[in-house]
C-alpha cells in the first residue's frame, strides 16, 4: 500500500511539489529489454507542457526530463534498454514565482484543498497548491510514456469531448485533427467555437470543466479479473486520481442507466475468417471487469479551476471570515491538459493488467488476442 | 496486491461461486474490542435478500452469516468482541438450480461476462455466473456491516435515484421512506410510478438500467490523501468494482463539468460558535482527495441485467453463430439490490481511510472533526 | 497491504483461531485450469495432523479440508480444476477443550505471546493461543498443497535436522527414510537416538527446540528480484513467520561469515551438453536474491514449546506475580510438525515468484530452465 | 506489491544503479510535521559512506544526499518539517571507473548474481553490479534516517560481532567504543585482533564474511501481528534484502534449538512501582510476532565479498569455460559497511510498525509503554 503510488506489477511512485527544485517518478516492474529514450517521454510530456497556448496556464516550464536510473546502453547492441530494475525519472522545476502565493498562506481557497489538506495534516507547502498542484500530472505522462513502450499494438488517444455545455459532434469525430487545435478536440467545427467561448471564459478571470474520453484500440481479450482487479475499477481509480476529477464512465456510462437489457447488449457474430465479432460497443470494452478485445473507452469529468479571480468568501487558518480571489497563474479549463494524462494513465492500467494477466495465466501479449470490430 | 481484495489496512477479501456450497470473505485489519454479532451483519444482508419482491431475483436465499473467526466472547465481560484477528464470515448457498444454466455452457450471452472470461482463463464455471454473479455482493454486505462499527457517529444511507428515464424528484427527498418501497427510493411518489413502469418492464422479459446515490454524514475531515489515496479515487474504485456498474461521480460529478469556476467553489464562513461551515457541497465532501468534513456523496449507474427473455444474436465458443435467451431467475434491475451494496462499499472505504488516516498521522477519531454545514 | 496474508501474485490469506468452529485460508492468484481434488490437498494436512505419535501434541484433529470456492468440474473434461478464481479452502475444528485453559485467561505463560497480545490488543482469546495457535499452520499446508500444483517439475522436501544439541549426520542422509520414523529424520541412525532423548524429554514434562531443513529442485533460474523482492528475503519472511521459529539460513547461511571469498565461491563449468553446471552450492541456489537453477536450500530453528510443566515465574494482568505451569496437551518438540509447514512455505514462495517472473518477464515455466549440477 | 520498495504505511521505495547517474529513494507516508534537516540524515549516510578506512572499498564516494520533496520550511515556524507527501532523497554517484568492468560484461563472475540476472532479465547493466551494488544500501541508510525521526525514545545501535572465526567477547561489550574503531566492533581487544587479521585478508586479495548485531532499545510493546506481520518476520525480511546476507536470527536465534522449555522462557515479575518486568530477554524482544517491550535484538550472516583477486573458474555468457578474477575496488569485508544498513532496516522495520499499529488499534507512541528490564 502506498499514498502515492499505482499499479502492482508495473507501479508508478510519484513525488515532488509545485514549488520544490523538480518533481518525478519511479516506475517499477517495467519488463528488461524494452527499448527507452529519454526522447520518447519527452515527445509526450511536450504535449502536457503548460504555456503552449492562451487557454493554459502561463507558467513557463520546459519539463525535460532526465533518466537516472533503469536503462542501459550495451555498446554491442546500439540503443539503450530497460533493464527491468527500477527507472527514476526527473523533472526540474524552473519557473516558481513563489511570491505569488505568500498572501493565501493562511487563507482557504474555496474549492482548493488547502482546508482539507490542513485538517489532515497540520502543515502545508502553500506554494502552488504543494502536493495537490497540477504539476504532479507530469510525472503521470512520463510514467505513461513508459507504459506505451510495453503495449506494442495498442493505440492510445484522447480528447476532450466537452467545454462547460459544449459538446462536440460526434459525427464529425475526426482523430487526425486533434493535434490541429489547442483543445485536443476531435471535431473542428467546434473548436472554432471552443475558441470564442473560453475567450470570453479566460477574459472574465473565470474558469469552465471538461470531459474528456480517451480510448484504446487493440487491447487483447483477457485483461482484468471478475471482482477486485476489474478492469474498469482500475481505471476508474486511476482516471478518478487525477486532480480536479468529479466523475469516470465506461463505455456508456451514465446513459446506461436509461437502456433496456436488450438495448444494451452487444451482439456477438462470426466475421470473415471465423473470428468473434462484437456487432456494438456499448460496454466499452470490458465485460465482467475483463477486457473484450474491444476499444476500451472511458470518460471523465474535470470541475473548472478554482482559481479564479473573482472574489470567494472563505475563511482563514487562524479563524476569522475573508474575500478572496487567486491570484497567479492558472488554467481557464484545467481539462485541456487532462487529455494527455489521462492517455497516460489508460496506458498505465493496461501496463499493469498485462502484466498481470501474464502472471497469472501465462498468456502473454496483444498477438494472441486477434478480435475485429464489424463496421 | 490481490485480485479479490479491497482495501488495506481494513481489507476484504472474497470468494465463492453462484453454484458453490458457499460465498463470504474474511475481514482482515479491524480493530480489537468492537463488539460485533452475527445478527447486527445480518440485518444488513436482510436488505440486500433476494426474493423479497417480484422486482428482484426469485432465487430464495436466506443468506445467513456465519462468524467462524476473529471474536471472542469472554464471559467476564458480557458480549462479543473483535480480537483484532481476521473475522471469516461465510453464507451457505442453499437454492442453487445448476440445471437451468447447462443450456449455455458453450454459448457466450450478450452482455456477460462469459466470452472475456474464456479469453481470460480459458475455463469457466458457467453455473449462473459463477464468480461474477452478483452474490458475491453478500460478502461485500458483511463486511461492510462490520466497517460500520468502526464509524461511530458516521451514518451512510444510499437510495435509488433513477430507473430507466425516470429520475426521483430531489424535493421531495425523505430518507425516511427508503425502505417503505421496494425500491429504496426516498421519493413516494416516483416510487409508485417506478412499480408501474418496472412491472412492465418484468412482464416483457426485459430489465433497466439505474442510478445509485450514498451518501456518508458525520465523516471526519482529513481522510484520503492528495495524490493516489484519494478518498474519491478509492470511492470511484469500490463502487465501479460492483458487478453491473459502468459510471461512478461524487458531488455535482458530470455536471461539474458545465459550471463555472464561481458556481463550483464551494465557500465558507465561520459558524455560531467559530467552527468552519461550508454553504454549498458541490464537492460531494472531498477536496484534494481530502474529505472535508461536509457529507460524502457519490453516485454510479448501473446498466440493465443481461438476462433477458428475448433471443440475442451471439457466437458459441466452438465458433458457431447462435440465437439466445436467457432462462433462469432474474433482476429486471439489478440496481435495486445495488443499493445495500453500494452503501457496504462506501463503508468499508471510510473505514480503510480512517485507519490509514489514524497510522500516518496520529489523529484518530470523528469526535476530533467537528464541522457542520450551514442550512 | 495484510495482517494475515502472504504473497503477491499467489496470495494466502489464513483466518481462525484455535478454538473457534474452524479455520482454513483463501487463496487467490493461482493460476486457472489447474486440476485440483480435495485428496491432493489432504494428503499433505495428513502430514502435519496432530495425535501421530507420543512425540507431538495429543490433540485429536482428522483436519478434514473443504474447497469452498475456486475450482469446476465439468462432465465433459472430467476431473475438477481451477478457474483462477480465490480458492476458499476450510479446516473444522473438532476437538477443543476449552477448559483446559480457563486457568491461564489472566496469567502471562512466559515464552507465549499472552503478554505481547494483550499490550497490543488489550483483548485476547486466551483459548489454546486463539490465533497464535499452531493449528494455523495448518492453512499453511493446505495452501502450500495448492502452490505444489503449479510447480511442476519442481520437488519440495523437508526434513528435521537437529533436536536440541543432537544434529543429524550428513554423511548418512537417506530422503527415502525421512517419513519411516516420527521426526522427519532423513537419517535412521539419529532418529533411533532421538526417539530415546525426546521421551526424557517428555517424560520431564519438557520440551526442546530443533533446527528445519527445506530443500526445492528443479527450481527454474531467473525467480526473485534484486533489491526488495530476493527470493531468498521472501523466503526468509516465510520461514520466520512461522510460530517459534527464531532463526533463518539460506546455503551456508550462518556459516558463510567464516568463509573466505575464495571458499564461499561457487564456481561454474559446462556440462556434457554445453549446459551451465555449478561446482558446488554454497549459495543455496540463490545469488544476488535471484535463483540460479540450483536447489534452493534454507534452514530454520524452532525453539521449545513455552507449554511445559514445570512451574515458571510469571504476573497477571491484574498485576500480581503467579508461578504459573501449562496444563493441556502440547507438543514436546514443536519443530517435528514445523517440517511440513517449513516445506508448505517454500512451496508458497516458489509460486509467487513464479508468477511474478513471468508477469514481469513473460518467461515462463520450469521447462524453459535446464540446468544440471555435477556430482 | 513492488519489486523495490519496502514496508507498507512507512514505505521506501529506492532506485538507482552502481555506474548510473545517481540513485536515491523515495519515503512515503512519513508523518506530517517532523522536524528533518539533510544534515540529520547526512550523518548516517557519513557512517556508511566507502573509503573511510583500508578496509572497505576504495572508491570515494561523498555521497550527499538532496531532499527533492516532502518537506517544507515556513518562515513564521522556523525548521524545515515533513508535510505528509512523499520525501525524495537523491545521492549522486561520483567516481565511477565504468572501464574496470568492460572484461566481465560476458563472463559470470562466481558468487555474483550475474549468471542469476541474465537468466531472469536477458539484459545486464553489468558496470559495478548495476542494480545489485552495495551503493543500493546508501538509499537505505538515508531512508532509515528519516524512520528514526519518528521513533523517539528509541535507541537504535548495530555491531560487528565477527569477523571470519573471530567473535567479540560479549563480557567487554562497550557501545561506547563502536565508532572508536574501523569495523563497528563493541570490543576494543577484537578489534585489534580484527585489524591484522584483515590486513592479511586484504593483502591476500581475498574476502571473508561477518555476523551484525542491531538491537533496538525503548520499542514499546505491541507492535507487530500474530501471524504474517509478525515484527520479527517483517525484520528477517528487511535483514535478509541486504545484499550478502545468508542468515537472520532473533534474540538467542538457532541457540535456541539447543535450549529447553525452561531455559527459553523469559520469566516475569514486578519491577518496583509495579510494572512488568522480564528477567531475561532470549527472546530478543518480540513473543508470538509483536513486540514486548524489551530490546529488539537481531543478528545477520554477511558472506565474503564475492570479487577476488584469485582467479575462479565460470563460464561466459557465450558459452565457454573462463577462468576469471575481479579487478576494480572492493570490501574484503562488507559486513563492515552492513552495520549502518542492519541499523536503518531495523529502523524502518519498526517506524513502519509502529504507524500500521496506529492504524488498527488507535494507540499510539512509546510514551503508552513503559517498562523496564531488571539488571
Amino acid at each position: 500500500m502506498s499514498h502515492n503510488s499505482f499499479g502492482h506489477l508495473f507501479r508508478v511512485t510519484t513525488w515532488g511539489e509545485s514549488h520544490g527544485p523538480a518533481l518525478g517518478c519511479v516506475v517499477d516492474g517495467c519488463p528488461p529489454g524494452i527499448p527507452l529514450e529519454a526522447a520518447e517521454i519527452q515527445q509526450w510530456l511536450d504535449r502536457r507542457k503548460p504555456g503552449q497556448s492562451r487557454f493554459v496556464t502561463q507558467r513557463q516550464e520546459p519539463d525535460t526530463v532526465e533518466i537516472l536510473s533503469g536503462v542501459f546502453s550495451d555498446d554491442r547492441t546500439g540503443g539503450q534498454v530497460t533493464t527491468g530494475t527500477p527507472i527514476s525519472l526527473m523533472i526540474r522545476n524552473v519557473d516558481q514565482r513563489s511570491k505569488d502565493y505568500g498572501d493565501i498562506r493562511d487563507q482557504y481557497r474555496p474549492g482548493h484543498a488547502d482546508y482539507a489538506y490542513d485538517m489532515k495534516y497540520g502543515v502545508r507547502d502553500y506554494r502552488g497548491g504543494g502536493r495537490s498542484s497540477a504539476r504532479e500530472t507530469a510525472a503521470r505522462v512520463a510514467a505513461g510514456a513508459v507504459a506505451r513502450k510495453i503495449l506494442p499494438g495498442v493505440t492510445i488517444r484522447g480528447a476532450l469531448v466537452q467545454i462547460g455545455p459544449h459538446k462536440v459532434d460526434r459525427s464529425r469525430w475526426d482523430w487526425t485533427t486533434v493535434d490541429d487545435n489547442p483543445f485536443f478536440c476531435p471535431d473542428p467545427v467546434t473548436a472554432a467555437l471552443w475558441e470564442d467561448y473560453l475567450d470570453g471564459v479566460r477574459k472574465a478571470g473565470s474558469s469552465v470543466g471538461a470531459v474528456i474520453e480517451v480510448v484504446a484500440e487493440g487491447v487483447p481479450a483477457g485483461l482484468g479479473a471478475p471482482v477486485y482487479a476489474k478492469l474498469d475499477q482500475d481505471l476508474a481509480s486511476a482516471l478518478m486520481s487525477i486532480n480536479a476529477v468529479k466523475g469516470v464512465e465506461i463505455g456508456d456510462g451514465f446513459a446506461a442507466a436509461t437502456l433496456t437489457g436488450e438495448e444494451n447488449a452487444d451482439e456477438m457474430r462470426l466475421g470473415p475468417n471465423g473470428e468473434p465479432v462484437f456487432l456494438s460497443n456499448k460496454a466499452g470494452g470490458i465485460l465482467g471487469g475483463i477486457s473484450t478485445g474491444e476499444p476500451v473507452v472511458a470518460r471523465f469529468a474535470v470541475k473548472p479551476t478554482s482559481s479564479i479571480l473573482t472574489h470567494r468568501r472563505s475563511i482563514s487558518a487562524t479563524g476569522t471570515e475573508v474575500d478572496l480571489r487567486t491570484k497567479g497563474r492558472h488554467d481557464p479549463c484545467v481539462g485541456i491538459r487532462a487529455v494527455p494524462v489521462g492517455e497516460a494513465m489508460l496506458a498505465i492500467v493496461l501496463a499493469d493488467h498485462l502484466l498481470r494477466h501474464r502472471g497469472q495465466t501465462g498468456r502473454g501479449g496483444p498477438a494472441e488476442y486477434p478480435l475485429h470490430r464489424q463496421g
